[in-house]
């Protein structure tokens, strides 16, 4: 195996939330739906594992709804808050996860108004831009808790305030931030928080939306009576209690995780950061433990991406769910990068199992492959002797 | 362990199944939207469990799009179709599963007009009451492949056929079809299909649904760019993956399981339809192999599913989706049964791991707590006598 620097794109699932969720392929195979034993048997398993969730966001547990993952849980929130309010305005940023720009894209081909805050250099949405977008027929703000490309952390606390002083209710996408930090739904103002299971060590497929008891939300999945006649749709059970797993670990062993991703982090990025013309992107302190977004200036951070991986190491040129395009990260471009810089971007994401022998390969890789590109690189040319980038 | 017979509801997952599951979880867990080789590995597997599906129904490869389930698959199905025509008609029928019905009912108070075609005594909807319901704006035909609670099937070639020379796009829910009847899409004139695996001894949470090249059908959910960006969200590889082998062993082995469950549903109809006061519901010929729907007279079928329960054996009063709800089964109803005759059924569905033990266990239970409940009812006493129910 190579090495694995991609885990805000995914994680593998941990033995101990695999071991959990076996049982429920073959033995507690009923349908948590059936008023039967086997049913019975299934539904206690999702009653655990939304205990779990709630536990771990400060939330109570019929505030737990679960559903196919994170992409899921935004549409949800934003189309079902947007159909309750039937028409208004939505405040979100130019940062976000697709999953919710497109999903406030969407809401503007039927009518809705929406806001796309900048970020700043860091990738920061502030507290204070989120205030002079209000407007009286604002009906929701959607920002997230950390950007899943360069890991900068936003003021959710503060948004949470805003948007509860002036009566409109408040979603997060915190996909990336569960797992790396506390949250308390409570403390912070959050009326709607979206998460998914793969993206701490638990089971693609499966994810959560918490929505505040009294929240005017409409279904997005409609059927059977399933999650108190919300969210129709057979409970994927392995799934369901791999979340539930995967969150409690997640939770207990949050210090000791975020202390290796750091001290990691921090020798990658120190690494990474004495090679010649480069540049960490995103904030220097507000961000995920684990994130280390570095601009390779002369370079093409596809080219650097696909020569990694020949070499056995995972990362990414942004978020995997935009793989594929050519185009530069719309989250640097917001954050006011170049194109030229943009495209010169690598995410590192460093995780559970990664080693400090580990990252010193790839910086030892990642300086060999960057010197050998700039060498046949006619953008590098242009950079040669530009003082300001050496 | 006890008696399972609610295999409509769900299935266990196969073995074998669970076995192409596993190394998805931990050692291919990337992304298969990632660039890198972790994410190449993991698209071959969804590459080798789309053309599964595909060969399975007579599909191409590029026609199959991976999804949460039978639910997500409708509501994608319907509301697609429905917003790509902006406004229009629906032909549905009164027996769809709810997560057809409901999304039609939706779609009512969204400006969309719809018929519910009346089902006759057997649980059928007949290709003319379809051909004399498509209407000039008529937008969508939407009829289940074959009932989840008595298991008729539907003539779908013929209302395939006339959903094409009418030029209307035809959806089939076939989520209790698929494993059981070999279906070619092309041949039958499916333009859109709706499957689960859990209903096929493959993982729950897991599903597809074909879109036949240039149909008209506008995104459900809205984010990255996955499956050809139609169906926003990381991909469920174990799920996927599961689905696929499911879907190839449920071909393979068709006839054999047909043949198994179809012994076994003969002896136990038989063995019920030997009490008395019983009456079959559905029809007499065209079912599932493995569907035995019966009305006890004077029981509620709520009773007899609990006493059942209580003596190991797991059987349902209808949909899994509708259980909880003290509601007589609608299927039943729109089949002309009165609300008593429909409060006194038990639907029975075999399977693979079934053995004609089992079903003689259950003939002697069903009839010892059958004569308890009957000796205690007062609706019973009504019958005594009354020779047209003897």
């Amino acid at each position: 195996m190579g090495i694995y620097l991609d885990h805000a794109a995914t994680t593998y699932t941990d033995e101990r939330v695999l071991e959990a969720m076996l049982p429920y392929f073959k033995d507690v195979f009923g349908n948590a739906s059936s008023a039967h034993g086997y049913g019975q048997e299934a539904e206690r398993g999702v009653g655990i594992a939304r205990q779990q969730v709630a536990d771990a966001i400060g939330a109570k547990r019929d505030e737990v709804y679960f559903t196919s993952g994170g992409t899921e849980s935004d549409n949800w929130a934003i189309k079902g808050a947007a159909e309750a309010a039937k028409k208004g305005h939505i405040v979100t940023s130019a940062v976000e996860h697709h999953a919710v720009l497109d999903t406030c894209k969407y809401l503007e081909t039927r009518g809705f108004d929406v806001t796309y805050l900048p970020a700043d250099g860091s990738g920061l949405i502030s507290a204070d831009s989120v205030a002079g977008a209000i407007r009286d027929d604002t009906v929701l703000v959607s920002i997230m808790f950390a950007n899943n490309e360069v890991g900068t952390l936003m003021p959710i606390r503060e948004i949470g305030q805003i948007a509860r002083a002036r009566g409109v209710l408040f979603h997060t996408d915190a996909v990336q931030a569960i797992g790396h930090v506390p949250i308390d739904v409570d403390a912070l103002g959050i009326d709607m928080l979206s998460l998914s299971a793969h993206k701490f060590y638990g089971p693609k497929g499966a994810g959560a939306l918490y929505i505040r008891h009294g929240t005017g939300i409409a279904k997005f999945m409609h059927g059977g009576a399933q999650e108190k006649d919300m969210r129709a749709s057979t409970l994927n059970t392995p799934g369901i209690v791999g979340l539930g797993a995967a969150i409690e670990l997640a939770a207990a062993e949050r210090e000791q995780n975020n202390a290796h991703e750091a001290v990691l982090a921090k020798r990658l990025r120190d690494g990474l950061l004495a090679l010649p013309m480069t540049k960490l992107n995103g904030h220097e302190t507000s961000r995920l433990p684990g994130n280390v977004n570095i601009t390779f200036r002369g370079i093409e951070g596809e080219a650097l991406m696909i020569h990694l991986d020949l070499e056995g190491i995972a990362v990414s040129t942004g978020s995997a769910c935009t793989s594929g395009s050519t185009s530069p990260s719309y989250v640097l471009l917001a954050m006011g990068l170049s194109t030229v810089d943009a495209r010169a971007a690598i995410r590192f994401t460093v995780g559970r199992g990664n080693t400090a022998q580990d990252i010193d390969t790839v910086i030892e890789k990642t300086k060999n492959v960057a010197e050998r590109l700039r060498e046949i690189s006619p953008l590098f040319a242009q950079y040669k002797g530009d003082k300001k980038y050496v």
